[in-house]
């Protein structure tokens, strides 16, 4: 049994590992952190774990996460950054789903997230875990910086286009769609029921602490500058985030390849679903499971090309993708844990 | 493995016995039948099931279903009525999902679903499949009237009351409250997510299919007459059943017993969850899982005891059930293939 | 015009004041007070309103209120209390939103709302603004206390079974389901989105502020003591509330007449409609309106009398009632400003 | 008074026209016709109208309706296609809110709406009711083609742009959300809640029928052809289209003045509204109202201006439009019966 701690348990994050991880067959939770409700049984704050957890929040005990396999952190940015060194140093492998340590470039980091980086090191090593593009550096990783929900399902939807050199990369669009649970659980006016219900928006229409994550995915499955507009949305739900990307293919003849070419690039990936030509993936479709669905589409003779890729924010946006990292870390079958149909309807 | 046949599987209760079986350790869904879909594959019904069956709807053939271990009937009512003879005649044990085998009194049967009933000998026969009640007898039943949704969260929170004889059985109020999947997946102009969607009603107020299921429910835990008033309400959700039960004590001194009562009564249930006294039972709580959640309050000095109960309507609602009454009859462990923690968020 | 002043208008009944008011052809909003936002403009805050106001939030100055004819109070609790006597002792009429002089038993307040009354005089004179109960004293009072959501929705669709004495009175029940709005605007984390969507739960089972206030109604009308139970539910939707009403009859005959009776009652009331027996009221057919809608049910021959009713929270149940109060106590027509179907769908 | 006839009331873009009409002091619904509810007073089937209107449904008579002054369509292509030219030939004015005068190219037409066009004449001499652009013409119209929802977002975000020549016309993007009362009120499986709630996809990616007419004015303002794509998706919300707009401007030094020109562009327009540059409209700040609300954005040094534009599909998008279009027609003030600010929450 392979014993994790968890970083900051009191988001929707953290109980969507909680969720998982409490039917997995070879993990056992051995601490869970939080601050503010140290003392409080995980079961009372969130009763759909009542008869799977004894479990209560503790204060971070450096000496207890120490004594995990691995540790993951579900904490905001600038937590993981601090504590995990000394944990690395004592031997303990790191899944850190905040933003940590996802950009190359500190210097992008500080800007986009308001605070010199404290870790430069750490930052080199560490792993962008996206396993469709690095599963064989993720298997040797002692740490493993989690991508972003946005950033998950824009890269995997991109990734054959630009892999291949197929289009033009000046003018991206990805337009891109999130359920409420992306916004976390903080108290916060903004994502009242009240506010976020019965309507829809544009966010940070300006930038987004994602768009330098997207593109420096893109630039490294392309070779080169990509020219990237991304503009997320809040839709009133809950889970899901569906993201429209729209891309000139440089020969428009390459639309005849494009469907294999798809289905080649992900046939062997456990958690990538590549639906038939013209299909529209529906957010639903993948509630609470670690798939991608993705499809492709063409109006009428337009050399533009449109992808739909579809995740669960929560899950392939991060706590399932956590479990499929740490999955490929410990030598398990890549899906343990993770293989259930999604909650549909 | 139990080999187990479907009839009817486009519905909702039909999906989401898919969904759940499609990690059961113990099953193999050998067939699913459905008219009106007949040569569609599952998946691409219902995309959440790619890659988890290579099955497609069939029509419905006898013999393929008499070859079955098991067969659920996941269909309107009066279609089990009519195959389910033959097929228990050759051996075949059965859920029915539908309401043709729940009521015992024919004639009352006949009022409330416009028809006659035509096979008394099995309606007879059959045991309600309400496990907390009738455990010993669904372990060697061929035919398991599964009950309804309403009938599962209403009857579970009156039971302790009831089989102790301690509350005034003339004027129980039953109001209860179900997202839209329990309205079925038939086109409806009242069931669009424009007529539902960001709104509330009552419905069935004069009357309703699930009363006299309830009402026979009750008298049976009571030993005599129940007088109770029985209203649905239409959440504008897609999964979920809430009902808020009040009983007057005969004798208030009784509310200090109350707790202990209920948690001594389920405690051995795999399936009842009784909360602290007091707490506010959420049906996000139990979605996508098999469990009745409830708690009991008194407000002030009032005689009345209020029960709160939640359900998700299409697992321990329909589906769920099924399986564990499946489990039940074929002695394998309760909760085989029923245990995963609610989708919460 | 009537100069018309509102204190503490960020929340979500000050903005309905206002969305009312924009188009009320007799009243001109003055000042709209907010420690917090003070210097923001209204249109700022609340972009549907661009277009409609200059104004912006002030902090709150007792010689700008005391120049208006008319001051709105949209607080939270002990805000009213403190800040009226003062404009009422200059002459300025109010209409309190808040609980402050709603309950006539000062102890019974101290009790609910956490600190002692401070304004016995007013509390004494207040008017308890429900129109179809008390509009002559409204007409002339100085100081109106506006009834609360639930209050109103569960007194007026018991008033004619109370006030001809049909029913027994010593178990009434009153189940009642409200839109998140009803909990105001106020940074919250069980009132995020990703909390009260797709999820049904009741809440204050065990007492809630409002049960005092619903009960002091009733008993004024029965003109005796009344026992009621009284439970609140959250419903994942904005605006709506719903009173699902029992009542046992006296005598059942009496079923024979209570259409008529109801008709009766309402016939000249402007904002009270009396649906068809047996009709399901929905609150989306009062969104945004200031009707209360109701209809009445009979199930079987039992003498249990059903009344369901829906208003909208923020309209009827607050805002609109304010408004259609400061008509009535200005000479004004009664449904100025008020008169506009709900928006539906 | 003008007299107000409506072919087809029973959708949602009917019911919205009687929502707008009710109180709009210059007219009076003379008749409402619908095939399938003949008979039905309009206020049983729509409750919100209950002491608005005592009108029923009747069938469709030619000379009820040649006796209006005004005749809106709010039916399926293909009925007003028939039944206008004998109405305009006996004089009456004429709001098709349907598709079938909006394209001019009738092959176009036809391709898209799956039926040969009957009625050339009328084809050519109808009016593109879209005010901002031919505010003249309406107003001696005697056939008005009242624009498609998505169209009226999507022409007004990019009308400056194209008008002033800023932008490369090879690759534009609108990315558009709508929510389901767009899809009108057919029974439809697609469309129950149960499907449509807590999920997000795209629909109509590989060609949907607005695009022709999108296509066709934006080629009308940029004075040439136009490649855009086009990506409807569906939101879990009743009301509102979001349309999020991207173009390369020709010379980025242009962003400087982006916001003063699409301010002076709409400056004396009644109903579009341009928030400060970098706002985000919502979807609810128009709910229930007339006015498109845009905003602009660019991200970082990016060559691409970024529109959001939000209408309530059923009032800008459709019935608000027509009404606003009849306003012109006859004279009267442009905002008459269209005034009053959103419903937000």
């Amino acid at each position: 049994m392979i014993k994790a701690g968890i970083v900051g348990g009191t988001g929707y994050t953290g109980v969507e590992l909680l969720r998982i991880l409490a039917i997995h067959p070879e993990v056992e939770v051995a601490c869970i952190t939080s601050r503010s409700e140290a003392g409080i049984a995980v079961s009372d704050m969130y009763p759909n774990l009542r008869g799977y957890y004894e479990l209560a929040f503790t204060e971070p005990d450096i000496d207890v996460l120490a004594s995990c396999d691995l540790v993951f952190f579900a904490t905001p940015h600038g937590v993981a950054m601090r504590m995990a060194p000394e944990l690395l140093a004592r031997g303990v492998r790191i899944v850190d789903l905040s933003a940590d340590f996802r950009i190359k470039d500190l210097d992008v980091w500080a800007r986009w997230y308001g605070m010199p980086h404290e870790t430069a090191e750490w930052a080199e090593k560490a792993v962008y875990g996206l396993p469709e593009v690095a599963r064989d550096a993720i298997r040797d990783a002692r740490l493993v910086a989690n991508p972003g929900c946005y950033p998950t399902a824009v890269q995997l939807g991109f990734l054959p286009l630009l892999e291949n050199g197929l289009i033009r990369t000046g003018h991206l669009v990805a337009d891109a769609k999130s359920g409420a649970s992306g916004a976390g659980r903080q108290a916060n006016v903004g994502m009242l029921h009240g506010e976020v219900g019965e309507s829809f928006k544009a966010y940070g229409a300006s930038g987004h602490r994602h768009l330098p994550e997207i593109r420096q995915g893109l630039e490294l499955a392309a070779g080169g500058k990509v020219g990237i507009s991304f503009v997320p949305h809040l839709v009133p739900m809950i889970r899901g985030i569906e993201a429209t990307l729209y891309a000139e293919l440089e020969t428009p003849e390459d639309f005849d390849r494009l469907q294999s070419l798809y289905e080649g690039r992900f046939r062997d990936e456990p958690f990538v679903d590549v639906m038939p030509f013209g299909s529209h993936p529906e957010t639903r479709s993948v509630r609470g499971e670690n798939t991608c669905r993705m499809a492709l589409h063409r109006q009428e003779n337009s050399p533009v090309v449109i992808v739909t890729s579809v995740i669960d924010n929560l899950v392939k946006g991060a706590a399932g993708q956590a479990v499929q990292n740490m999955n490929i870390m410990f030598g398990l079958t890549e899906h343990a844990g993770l293989r259930a149909p999604a909650l549909l309807p």
